[in-house]
């Protein structure tokens, strides 16, 4: 396989993992910062231009993995790759964010879910959508409307 | 950091990369599948549900990275972090594909673009779009704007 290197570091206002929003209608408008390693500056080169961007970063303060898990929101277990679970096989973590402005090798962002310190492993632009009509949600759909139901 | 881990190998049409579909208009509705190892297979429990899936892998036929590199689309350079380049400081690539059906350890799906073979490291369900009005494609839309008036 390949030796992942650290290209930078998200700052986020969350340092503990329960401040983070979870669950049914969790909004995701925490601003932060991506601070890229001056040797990594020149690959940010244009970035500017993309209104969003996936960030792919690793889940440095979760231990091993389990194939079925019970997540947040729901109270059945559901398989790994069916969720966003930190608990993974490979522990990377997806974010998509709003680019808001670059200042040389610092990007700052809206809509940062990661804890302050986690180590960033790609940027990517994010250039296309699904179209929404075609757009299955699964499990999540029906965990969030029997929350939805109880009134939560 | 973390050691990166096996959990499948991708089936594609493509056994070279001059083969997958790229630049302006490139359509991907390649169908393949994700064939993931037995011991992860429990992973993938409720994964049918939704209906498109982030599929990370690796970039295992690339050599090294290049901060700075010219698309096949554009004729300018652009920073590896505004490109979807294999020659990146971390060989991952992120594709969205649609989930057809699944069969055992079988994943079939619509929207390949990765050579026959690509490693396979982590599946995750798509959850939501980007509203479709905010979306800016930077440097992309301008090239892409360019073949069109060029009529490539």
């Amino acid at each position: 396989m390949f030796t992942p290197r650290l290209i930078g570091r998200v700052r986020s206002p969350y340092t503990e993992t329960k401040k983070i929003p979870k669950g049914p209608g969790a909004k995701h408008d925490a601003e932060g910062t991506l601070e890229i390693l001056p040797e990594f500056e020149a690959g940010l080169s244009d970035i500017e231009g993309f209104s969003h961007l996936f960030v792919l970063w690793m889940f440095d303060r979760s231990e091993g993995f389990e194939l079925m898990g019970t997540p947040p929101i729901d109270n059945r277990p559901h398989g790994v790759f069916a969720t966003r679970s930190p608990r993974r096989p490979n522990p990377i973590g997806l974010t998509v964010v709003e680019n808001l402005r670059r200042e040389g090798p610092v990007l700052h962002v809206r809509g940062v879910d990661m804890l302050d310190g986690t180590p960033i492993l790609d940027i990517k632009p994010y250039l296309s959508n699904i179209p929404q009509e075609s757009l299955r949600r699964g499990w999540l759909a029906e965990a969030e409307s029997r929350a939805n139901r109880s009134g939560n």
